[in-house]
């Protein structure tokens, strides 16, 4: 398939960027089914890291075997696969070139007592996304924790060395931390906040969680009162997300979170489309559903995404 | 447009500097509409990582774009323009040359809690600036910080590598920190003290904020006391900073704080005049002003260090 | 000894792992009395490190010198035998090539207060793994605890440096610390948890200690029981732990702790024989009996894990 | 000027030097007034970091201007000009070669809370030493601070790079911390202990400063009485001080603090030469007065140390 | 002197060590007046950072010249003589060649608070040892201590770097820290796992101090009761050293602590003779004597460990 005027304008705000990095932008943007619209619905598996295995795959127990998870994810015509550096290890030799690839190069786990503070480890590196044949690195920071500092400088130095090797960088920017109750970690002024750190970071593609009407930050609060900003459908929080990810000119994809009925996705789904959003990551959504099903809502999810639904 | 005496009796108090250096902040000195003067506004924008981006851009929704400040910064004629690394970079292929640039490399956030110390966050390298044809980098330091060792020589190595490498250094030199209360950290002691720990860092243009006439360390009272030094009055606090920049051998620039009204910004420009500081850094008084209020008010500032208003 | 089909299809889960690693997963898989059957018995001798020299040693004082153990390992058939720096490098030359030997790269010791967090000392290098010819480096990595994120960078930077050098990394995947109780080390959700943890970052071979039926963690108990998924006997708990280590992608083996009666030996290892386990990593209750009854014993696990006992 | 016995004696004591670091001191014993006599005058501009510039330079203040002292020790043929490295490079061209200096790399600064513990910035680097033509690094360690480890190891690294590369290594031994009262500070025990650090520690050059009679170590006290160690008179504890910096085979300097009497300065420097010290280093006693004072007071000292006062 | 079997038969257990540091070995094995009898007497002088000059050197005044040490080592026909960097520089190319030499390369001192940790600076390099010529880097360790996993790393990657450029490593183990009150310091249990600690991080000489009958661990003394092993007397703990030190494979040698009548030193090195150990490390008992006591004492010393006293 020939490339498209909509993904060479998306590219075109790549600005000061490798010939390298958008070649790989280039290659998930014009990937499966969603290829050459602008969308994209990428496949992430790090529950396993996050929530153990149990948790992640018993429900539907193809999961325990990383293989599932390419097939599913090339099946489904989806954009991109991410998983941390065993998982795609597992199957790297099987479905090589078969789909783009993310590298998950940063996990947390639920076995940390709190008072280690919020961060995660740094599990794999720019070096291994090249040895893989990854498309990008994948990294979460944690916008609020005491940690954030620290993680900032590792992907800034990540985000470095994998640009001048042609790696693209998506950014996870998940608040999360001492700073914040847990009516902030979603609410809409911190997931705007969230996605102009992981813009200002240099991130190329920001993945951040769909957010609520709530309003945070005091400072914040009263501005957005001032100013009128809309917040109060999930599309207009999402368009406000775009417009605080250089408005627009980063390709922002948004995540759902645990498993949930069909129609609440697609719902999801629409705000993002209508707010001007490049698409979902959904994991367990997928994942946890029988194969079968899993197929049938990504399907519908292209749909949606094509504008047909 | 030819050097001016101004500006190469300037350049000698660069002793052992490297002639890269000598050329990139010529280059800032003889741009713009103070070209030649010995005088500078720079318009910064870095409050989307300090602030987010609501508190930021909503009062002039267009700073949303990060291609909004580059023109403005142009359009005003003024001598250059900091921000961040992704800021910079989304505009960095489009405005390539048409402005001296700087590249704000470290940054702090208000989701921090308090119980992480003051610090920043280095998000960006020399590197990155070479790449993005910036002139300077510029680092925040805060000195009464508990971390403000770790920042002296975070800006120390990086200092040291851009100068070897032909970039100038700007230092935001901002007492904040265990050490201070809300009243020293815009005393006249404090702004003297903080221009000074810049200096002997080696800060090719030091950035600090105006000052009242409080006094805040008791040895220093007693001494300022005793000597007479006058504080009376902005301009002679101006002056006090500038004696305290090494005699006025170092570029001082004044930044001004949140938005006010314009006859107060041209009250402290004149008074950085007045006391032979070299003049603004100017952010949010400047991009959250409709597009010709700024470009008016900019305008009149410059005329003001022109010596015409 | 030509190679089997058996470990022709372990080797064909390491996808995307360099050759030099593979023959060196080949030459463990093919060595000593259990060559070529997928099944392993190791003798890991790092207890001088972690409880002393008497508590180690001194019923069955041979074990004092180091060369005891290579021989012990030798005469018994078993596939490798794994110890600290200065006690492989004690029997390097005389026993050089007749055992694939495993370099341990971090021990603890009984000696540490417990305010220093629960951690290991790296006390070795690839590079030494390399020069005293080692098969393997290993590594504890202690889930759960608030130094585990440290542990998983470390390992993830050694690994890397190993792979590169065609040496196999072997996690000790061991839960520990201030997130879990002293249940919660042996409950089999945490164990499958570890297992996982160390898959993922990319272990080639993962030794777990064998689990009760437990349930340690509240969300994972939940599900669990909503799954209905099987722990109530040994060897069900040893399945669920191969399926958590990419459903049996990876080679997994169980360790049983203090010395006990040979009769609760052999039920471990029929319990991992029959779950689908790899083998035993099996020290205190091989090196503190006396030589005959060791290699008497021995023997008897060798032929449980071909399935004649 | 010939080189002379006394200073090629003094050279002899530094075996297994480099040829470098030996002309490097050469060059400091054979510079100014005292050239040739074993004895030095060293100016020290570090106050400004350490106090504030008002505190510094209020009382005389033509000393904001960096070019200030280098004029003063030249004019006063001083053996060396010690200063952080903003106030070096700002003269760095105009003076270059007119008198040896000491780039003073790492700095404390009075805008610190106390729970970040006692310690400097390290602001300078040996290759910023080599490129503004110093002949040696000054480097502060506080013997009793908590962070003393940590300051020794810094210097370490800087004095083994230094003497590579033909520097000569300056430590300011000023004992201050966690570990010591006010008096313990300036105890004689305390500085024979300073000095003996700087000494093991490899220093070239030892500044200490001037002791009382107080004895503050319990176990050192005894030894002192049962020993019979004359420390009554400031003579004595000088003497006291380079039997303990390697019983007189290195060089140390003594400092005398607050600006003062003339006449109190004189007694210190007959003291100093009186118990075989090896000079002064002297800063606020000589900036904040009057130059024309100060001239008249460093020739007195020079007539002192030359025995002729 | 021709090398003999005693000495060859030592050299035998370095297996998988470089020529290099067999060479060392041997050096110091054949130096002096107990060459080739497997036997050694070192002189370690690092007493001035441990405790101060006056506590070390007051006594017998001659001691503060760093020559007085060598002169002492040389004339008393010590096997060699161990010291912090700058004490050894000073005697450098004085003494070059004339006595092997340890390069003591941490210490400790006397001046820090009780909070910072038990810990030591490490204060020299190899590339220290190669410069001044030593046979060996002596480092020490705290089983004990908070900080000794820190203390483990730094050593493994120094004894690493130690081997691979031809330099020996001695291990001076000793336990202290927060996990062991003061009776736990001296006891056997803890002795032998500080012997045994040090032999696994790849000591080639092992410095421990003489231990008493007291049993600290308590998982420890169960076994030392249940085993029955023989710790009634100096010389049987000695003899248990040496088992847990890889059953003799490793060179132990013992230190005697604060200066003491020479009756109880010689009843030390019989105990250590009797054991089988391989000598005395003694500084404080030799260098705070008069010269001719300390000959005399060396001498009776040397006779003992030759089996003629």
């Amino acid at each position: 398939m020939k490339t498209t005027r909509i993904v060479q304008n998306i590219l075109k705000n790549y600005e000061g960027e490798t010939p390298g990095v958008k070649a790989k932008l280039h290659g998930m943007l014009m990937h499966g089914k969603l290829a050459g619209t602008g969308k994209m619905i990428i496949l992430p598996v790090d529950q396993g890291f996050e929530h153990g295995p149990a948790r992640s795959f018993a429900a539907n127990p193809g999961g325990y075997d990383p293989h599932y998870h390419y097939r599913l994810a090339i099946d489904a015509g989806l954009n991109a696969y991410a998983a941390p550096l065993g998982m795609l290890e597992a199957g790297a030799d099987t479905f090589a070139g078969q789909i783009p690839t993310i590298l998950k190069a940063n996990s947390a786990n639920s076995l940390m007592s709190g008072t280690a503070g919020k961060n995660q480890a740094v599990t794999a590196s720019v070096d291994d996304a090249l040895r893989l044949g990854c498309s990008a690195v994948g990294f979460t920071i944690y916008p609020g924790s005491d940690m954030a500092l620290d993680m900032f400088e590792e992907i800034r130095e990540m985000r470095r060395e994998a640009a001048s090797k042609g790696i693209a960088t998506v950014i996870w920017s998940y608040p999360r931390g001492e700073a914040l109750d847990k009516d902030g970690e979603t609410a809409i002024d911190i997931a705007a906040y969230a996605a102009q750190i992981a813009a200002l970071l240099g991130a190329h593609i920001i993945k951040i969680k769909l957010s609520t009407d709530h309003l945070s930050l005091g400072e914040a609060k009263k501005v957005y009162e001032a100013q009128g900003i809309d917040v109060a459908t999930q599309a207009a929080r999402v368009r406000h997300c775009m417009q605080s990810a250089f408005d627009g000119r980063r390709i922002v994809i948004f995540s759902g979170g645990a498993k949930k009925g069909s129609d609440s996705v697609y719902d999801d789904a629409r705000a993002i489309y209508e707010g001007g959003g490049n698409g979902s990551i959904i994991g367990r959504n997928s994942f946890q559903r029988p194969r079968a099903d899993a197929l049938d809502m990504l399907g519908k999810l292209v749909d949606i995404y094509r504008g047909k639904a």
